[in-house]
């Protein structure tokens, strides 16, 4: 349930619903959220800066997994050879030089274990249902509605402006060569967000498929909170982490 | 991730499988997780019951159609009426009269209004990826692990033993009449789960199928636990309810 359940009723000019998809983004991305200000803050402990990085590892590694749910989809040749890139993008040339490798250096530069990251073993069950939705939804709704749910990467340059900077400035075992992921993600979100925007734009030509396309991003926003909640949660407190889940070794 | 990962390692018998798996509810069933002490001690604020009510409808509306993905896939008539009694119990003669009927009658005995819990819109978002977890979970699986993920309910009349009396013991707003649900459950569930657990002693027959039938258990463990998860999150704490998200309006 969301404030924009009813925002296409009436018909948006495609600028209209351009506006609509940046108020949600202003009021729900996962930049809003307590755990985010905690980390720019210079909040979070190192264990829970690990369960971030560890549960957020499991986002990354189900990308490229979506993006051939909709790759699969699209009967268009250049549609497809534009989204292919993302792909690659995360999966590099060899399945360990992309967007992928570079989180895993993330997650073992601040003391994880490569295996263990990679194997997602510890990982919270409430992050792997979140990412099984996603998963799931770029599967089963329309291509268009799958396209939509990207558009979180239209916030994201955003988040990684307010994120690397503080990582870097309030946390003395981070360095700008682990954070390496956030130095190529500002302008590849960009072209991504722009050719998903204009894409958007051109298909939701009707309210009801506008009201879905606003959907999908709400949907996809609660995604990335139920992932920050779920941190929150169990590494928040002591005695809160699931049967099962990483247990920080350090404080 | 589980202590159960390498259990049926070297093969088990019916009786030690059954054994297994009778450990890992002990362990790992949600009458342990702190949410429902709080239930069972008198310390749940109503608004905290009323988001219990709310968001556990979502995991009842959705019971059938996993009952029904199982169905679905039984070429066994014999198997396919036992397991129809299931989704029989559910939704009853006209859809309104059985199971889901009865959890709507304690959602609305608690001060919810019907429309609104039937329409699911306020529920948490977690809540949403545990349950749709588990219905893919049912439909993707294998039909045993299917079976397996469904004994839980081997454990069930334990938590409602304890959840009844105390409920009515320590919350002056709770009658015996808007927990009609809970009556009916204990025997049907101890049917269904006799049913499901000599089905997988019988075809869980090597160790990797054994392990699977382990591993379906732990995963719907880990849905019902992270479903409390995000109950005591959103509602331990002013503040922490995820944006659309159902908001008490009792303390």
């Amino acid at each position: 349930m969301s404030e924009f359940d009813d925002a296409a009723r009436n018909g948006l000019s495609p600028r209209e619903l351009e506006a609509v998809l940046r108020e949600v983004g202003a009021a729900r991305y996962h930049n809003k959220h307590p755990f985010h200000h905690q980390m720019t803050s210079g909040a979070l402990t190192k264990g829970q800066m690990q369960a971030w990085a560890l549960n957020r590892y499991s986002y990354q590694s189900v990308i490229p997994r979506k993006d051939a749910a909709i790759l699969m989809r699209s009967e268009d040749p250049e549609f497809r050879a534009h989204w292919r890139k993302r792909i690659e993008d995360h999966d590099g040339d060899d399945g360990w030089n992309g967007g992928i490798a570079r989180w895993l250096k993330l997650a073992t530069g601040l003391g994880l274990d490569a295996d263990m990251v990679k194997s997602e073993r510890k990982v919270l069950p409430a992050t792997r249902f979140a990412v099984g939705a996603y998963l799931s939804y770029c599967s089963n709704k329309t291509m268009l509605e799958a396209v939509a749910s990207s558009l979180t990467e239209l916030f994201s340059p955003v988040i990684i402006t307010e994120r690397v900077p503080a990582m870097l400035a309030k946390y003395d075992y981070i360095t700008k060569d682990i954070l390496a992921y956030f130095d190529k993600r500002p302008a590849l979100a960009s072209r991504d967000s722009d050719f998903a925007l204009a894409y958007v734009m051109e298909h939701a030509n009707t309210p009801e498929k506008q009201q879905a396309v606003i959907n999908a991003l709400v949907f996809k926003c609660d995604v990335l909170w139920a992932m920050l909640d779920a941190l929150s949660h169990a590494y928040g407190q002591k005695g809160n982490i699931p049967p099962g889940a990483f247990v920080p070794e350090v404080s």
